[in-house]
């Protein structure tokens, strides 16, 4: 393809621009403890202090800070000891100037406390009297009442994915339930009449359908749940049946293959029969995946996806996971989330001006640092997929790139 | 914690020794399009040449390329077209000197023909007759049969995750299943007396149980089964029947909380008490999460973890994690696989030398790289992780680090 041709296509950040403004699927309420890995679909507040109340957060005793100020190795100060908390117990001593209380870590501290002392810096005399070696101040040792959040405080956001940790605040605040975006249905379409099922012994001439299975990786990974509907054969019909389905079954379509000249024009009929459809891109100046076609159907996006596999992964990394991202109701701050490595290129690439190149990469460890060693190849090679941990871009304005240069990878 | 008090525990580096002597669990037979993220048990061997037939690359004329030799815009080659290949098609041509065959992206070389000139380059002056406007070289825009794998190679290794590419990898060969490791069933126990399960309403000086589901999160993303077993009250036969229960049922068990000086030995008594058992480390030299158990039980390992939320998932991180990846069979290379990125310190922190230190790290972008700004606060307040992107080591021979240092973030 020429440098002329990338002049009449779109820009990937066009195409980006079109895909932040899909809607994002409806939401649903999951048991929190499944919840890992989804997007909240509300602002979660909190309905308490966390904590509840004031804790120690070492072994030791409570005291009132004042009561230690001078106390050194050699000037121990005298305390009595009046009791001791046990964890889960509510504490019936109060403490004094002067007095001690015997508390765990993690136990509620007694009124009139206002610092513990760590176990370490002091010496039982006997049952009743305690040395303490070390002076401290107020709150040491010691998780106040609303110290994590404070009641009515917002503590997660809206269109941010739920972490582990973000889990474990659903959990202090006592929210078995959450509310967050389903995962949005993507259908997959291979098409070509020589693409057969795996499972059968492709005739000369023909291939196994590989990208049906790339993208049944790829979609989960994105946040989706990947529904394959089969091949269609080469004809107006069978294509547009199973984008019929896909719509009424799916969020989003993913139809691979059709990307030679003949076939493309025949995937763009189809889309442009479907109701309330309108093509938004044919052609993106990115290399490897210019024949990717963007359509909208009603509120949903289909994507027309290269056949060569390696080019449809790098559509899919590149375009179509925001794309399942945006609608997975990810926050656009998540989307650009940082999933980069900077490495130091171990030769000279070549780019054409006018178009994004995107260089499969093998990050190697060299010295304190990594080397990016570009993986050459045919499109068609899945082998150079397999070898490579992930991509770096150079830029449409760009001829290329020098050995040594600092570029980013963007990992798989 | 005394600085003497870290001499007697044990270096995270002895522990991540003791975690690869774990054993892997077995082994189970899964369909390839469900296998994304598992690890495989065998190595994988092609079968077949791949492609199993030469294939034109690119949408244009397969030619032999020596008709082609010194074509050019203002001399063009002059040929005879004498057919056509459908893609899916076996071509009933062959090509002789000066012929060409009109043949689509995908579609199989025609005997004789040895490249392929893009459409682009020709011009067809009627239907027998094509200029070609460029000279081309043999193998051009041609992948051969078996240039992505030969028949016999060795084309996945044993150890290695599942990714879309190795799936596609599986499809192309065929492979509709893949022998892979099982995912471990990984026991989670709460103790203390304190905790109540997290849809209870916590009486004053009582916790919800948070840890159960952080850990509940990050077992899964480790490639774990989370079991929850409930929380053990402070008395040894609770904990020693939920411990029987998890060895039962369990490829892994972990047990947070008591880490308390208490609860510590009481949850070492039961350790010590459990069939064929051996406390392999107790304590190490990490900060958050000196207090943390070892033992092994048979060939299973169980994990004391503290009880303090960002203690429990520093030490999930840097030990935890590994292990599991390990009984998941993952191979040593990808366990040490890269998943940090650089960033510039935003501020000193200081260090206690003899221990390895872990701070919570959030990300900001500054100018093209990238900023790690600490995030301090007690190991308690679950609002610290909720902030944060990563985690940054300070080493043991160190007194902390200034401002403006390189530091590598460990992407949570």
């Amino acid at each position: 393809m020429t440098e002329k041709d990338f002049l009449k296509v779109t820009t990937l950040k066009v195409v980006l621009k079109l895909i932040f403004a899909l809607p994002s699927v409806g939401e649903e309420v999951l048991a929190s403890d499944q919840s890992v890995g989804r997007i909240l679909a509300r602002d979660v507040f909190s309905g308490i202090d966390l904590p509840e109340f004031s804790r120690a957060t070492m072994d030791g005793y409570a005291v009132q800070a004042r009561s230690t100020f001078g106390a050194s190795e050699s000037m121990p100060a005298l305390f009595t000891i009046v009791g001791s908390v046990e964890m889960g117990e509510i504490p019936t001593v109060s403490v004094e100037p002067g007095q001690a209380v015997r508390i765990a870590t993690g136990g509620m501290l007694p009124q009139g406390a206002d610092s513990v002392v760590m176990v370490e810096h002091t010496q039982a005399l006997d049952e009743h009297t305690l040395e303490v070696f070390k002076s401290g101040a107020p709150l040491q040792h010691v998780m106040e009442a609303g110290e994590d959040f404070k009641k009515g405080e917002k503590v997660l956001a809206r269109g941010s994915p739920i972490r582990p940790q973000e889990m474990g605040v659903l959990a202090a605040l006592g929210q078995t339930r959450v509310e967050v975006y389903r995962q949005p249905v993507v259908a997959i379409i291979s098409s070509g009449d020589e693409i057969v099922p795996i499972e059968q012994t492709p005739g000369l001439s023909q291939l196994r359908d590989v990208n049906a299975h790339t993208l049944a990786g790829l979609v989960p990974l994105s946040g989706g749940i990947p529904r394959y509907l089969g091949i269609a054969k080469d004809n107006f019909d069978d294509l547009d049946r199973l984008c019929r389905q896909a719509l009424a079954e799916a969020d989003m379509v993913l139809i691979s293959g059709g990307s030679s000249v003949g076939s493309r024009d025949f995937t763009l009929e189809v889309l442009q029969g479907l109701p309330d459809s309108e093509i938004l891109v044919h052609g993106v100046s990115v290399s490897p995946g210019k024949p990717t076609i963007l359509a909208r159907c009603g509120k949903k996006a289909v994507w027309g996806i290269p056949g060569q596999v390696t080019s449809a992964m790098v559509v899919f990394h590149v375009m179509v996971r925001p794309s399942i991202q945006r609608i997975c109701g990810l926050c656009e701050d998540e989307l650009g989330k940082i999933n980069e490595v900077p490495a130091v290129l171990s030769r000279n690439l070549a780019s054409v001006q006018g178009r994004e190149d995107y260089v499969r990469i093998r990050l190697l460890r060299r010295g304190g640092g990594l080397c990016a060693e570009p993986i050459l190849g045919k499109s068609g090679l899945i082998h150079t997929m397999v070898k490579a941990d992930g991509l770096i871009r150079i830029d449409r304005d760009s001829e290329g790139l020098e050995e040594g240069a600092e570029v980013k990878v963007m990992l798989f």
